[in-house]
């Protein structure tokens, strides 16, 4: 998303030193599109060009840059300006990139922050990834039952840059215990009697959520609850911190590109796909090939025990990938479709009687179709119309199978504790090849002997 | 997610007409547990709980309900009742749920809601599914610019129940045109200055969605510039409505479920899988399984037309699903994970090359790899070490064929302005199928003759 629209201007009023255009650059556009127009200069012009914004909005302009940049830039550019820099950003994000630094210079850096915001990183930076507290920021707007909306309103006010939302007040006692929400509405409701304590705003059935709980749960309360942030509490009920519904969204993708990745049999890049280096990228692929190509191995053993049959009806071979692949697409089709229903939880564990039935309708729908089109054409390969009924058969008898066994595996895999995106794509796959070929020698045997 | 915790206590409570007890219960939990415990009552009981609540939190409540069960409700309870609910609803929600009602019952209604709510539904009813306009709400804060933060503040505190969110004020000249947004953060900073006017405060560089643009943009805006909502503006920048942060956690996860769909070769389903009826999931799968029949009816009679071959050396016939799979494995993985990385702008089209590259280097591990195991086991059943070669050579190559097209497949298909998602997996293990079986007996011919 490099604009150069503004590059030769912005050079020149570096070369300047034009301070007034470059503070008015800084601030006229959003953010983002202020990012877009720097990122197509080189890390020092754009550095400078960064140091004409105030802090805040230094820090902003700056989150929206492209990840590898922003590496790039902590890693190179002065140690004071950076460390000022890492102050105005969410704890959240700071952690996450200084885990990418060398560690002598993430020390370095680390040594100019200030004691406080230090420590907020340090702390941050001992949950796992993947947990709730490894995407929490502890900039949260934390006060005191007893103060009233007008104290409230003068304190957000006050603090309003530095923190992450201001559009829930979280109300804690004097040992940082959560006691409730008040949000940004109830208070601005509240604002003709400005003289209300909080406590008489607050909400006290709080959602919230564990530091070490996972960030899918985490993705799944909020968009359930319809939160804007969710507090992170300790199992003493501490307040933590927050996760804002920004972080939420980026979970969500995050799951999202796994969960396609499972499906592919990819075991999940922690990475993008392009930042993943090829020996990494290989073994994530290779353990799930080589567990699908052992069951295909399988299949080249039972068709080797059939030799005899296939070499005196040898019209047969023709039809293998045919068979194999209708149960295999089927069953994929099946276990798709369950798998993404179980995550929405629109198919509950105790429904699997109802989706076997639904999918073994669906099969003999699809399979009847497909057997038709198959005789059609089995015709014209097979010797004779009686012979050719072997392929309509098997077609459908496999493609009954796959949606059967391609429902009830990922339910399977679920009540197991297994995920059942990652587990049910190759299974199926690999049940259904080895069942298709022995589906097929049968139903010739009984019909050509 | 129904709990029967409470039921007995609340069939007591109702029987004793006991509106005390009732008002609490439905006031002292958050909305959705309230609804959680309510789910397990008949629609008569439930609904007569809810009368207890005042209309704003019963609306509330409601909205947390099965889908499934608002719309029983709503089709069953007394009219003027539902009349209020709906007034009550975010009229995003209350279009939706209106839809699917009889059009008699649904006339009924209307003609029961105030003037300027039924104006309002009756717009969004016109916008496509799947478009900004069809998800958007109308109740957002419109202010002139000229008025103080003061005024501001007190108009969003008598309004703050009726808007669906407080925290960005839009700013409409007379004719309702969009000229900027105030966050309610930049709002609480001056609130020590509040004779500031909003013009003073308000950003003018906006972010917004046109009413037709598609739903993933919204998301992908939303989640790009970190928003709570985004404003909804025709072609004259007249200001419509605006979406907000729920609304586009919805969103994602439903193109997330069609995504998921079409990788498995799904035509994504517009209802929830199993709301969907079997005639139209027969069709959605249908049109993709036969498409894919027919590439793997090539097979067959590219199979047919090597009959002599295959006759000759019948030990080969063994391994026919082994090679397919292979390159049909290898080949989804690449292709899903080009289709994901495309979708997060992780890949741009001009990265075709260098995926390509990183593809066939894929391609010679894995292929290499597995081509190892094939050989050790090719070695049982074919007739000699020499002629089992030709199975690690067939594998190597057709592993890198799967891993090249799965990756360039999608790229061509995105250039075409077609979507990768759902054609490129059908295409890939088209391609791949006979691709393989026509590597393999060339490779057969070359070695055993």
């Amino acid at each position: 998303m490099v604009n150069t629209l503004f590059l030769p201007e912005l050079r020149e009023m570096l070369a300047d030193a034009n301070t007034t255009e470059l503070a008015v650059f800084c601030t006229a556009l959003h953010p983002v599109r202020t990012a877009e127009f720097m990122e197509g200069l080189q890390d020092g012009e754009l550095w400078r060009v960064l140091q004409y914004a105030e802090p805040n909005l230094r820090a902003e302009i700056f989150s929206y840059f492209e990840w590898d940049r922003k590496v790039e830039l902590l890693a190179e550019q002065p140690e004071a300006e950076i460390a000022e820099l890492i102050t105005c950003l969410a704890v959240d994000d700071a952690v996450d990139l200084i885990q990418e630094l060398p560690l002598d210079r993430a020390e370095s850096l680390l040594a100019l922050v200030p004691a406080a915001d230090r420590r907020d990183i340090r702390r941050l930076q001992t949950y796992a990834e993947g947990t709730a507290g490894s995407i929490m920021t502890t900039e949260a707007a934390r006060l005191p039952e007893y103060i009233t909306v007008r104290q409230a309103l003068e304190k957000l006010g006050a603090e309003s840059e530095n923190l992450e939302t201001v559009y829930y007040l979280y109300i804690v006692d004097e040992t940082n215990h959560l006691r409730g929400i008040v949000s940004a509405r109830s208070l601005l409701s509240a604002i003709a009697r400005q003289e209300t304590k909080l406590a008489d705003l607050m909400e006290s059935d709080i959602v919230c959520v564990l530091a070490d709980e996972d960030q899918a749960e985490v993705a799944r309360k909020v968009a359930r609850y319809n939160l804007l942030a969710i507090p992170v509490v300790d199992d003493q009920r501490h307040m933590l911190g927050i996760i804002t519904h920004d972080d939420v969204i980026d979970v969500i993708n995050e799951e999202m590109s796994d969960d396609f990745q499972r499906i592919a049999a990819v075991e999940p890049l922690s990475d993008s796909y392009m930042r993943t280096d090829l020996i990494t990228l290989s073994w994530k692929r290779g353990m799930w090939l080589t567990l699908l190509f052992f069951f295909a191995l399988l299949t080249a053993f039972v068709l080797d025990l059939y030799e005899v049959e296939l070499e005196t009806f040898p019209w047969l071979i023709a039809f293998i990938p045919l068979i194999i692949s209708s149960g295999g697409n089927s069953g994929s089709q099946s276990s798709t479709l369950v798998i993404t229903a179980l995550a929405t939880k629109d198919v509950e564990l105790s429904d699997w009687w109802i989706v076997l039935k639904r999918e073994m309708v669906m099969g003999l729908l699809l399979g009847g179709f497909l057997a038709t089109i198959g005789y059609l054409t089995a015709i014209f390969i097979a010797p004779s119309m009686y012979a050719a009924t072997v392929i309509p058969i098997t077609i459908l008898s496999v493609v009954i199978a796959g949606t059967s066994i391609g429902s009830v595996l990922p339910i399977v895999f679920k009540r197991l504790g297994l995920d059942p995106a990652m587990m049910s794509n190759p299974f199926v796959a690999g049940i259904i090849d080895i069942l298709g070929i022995l589906i097929y020698i049968q139903v010739a045997i009984l019909i050509l002997r």
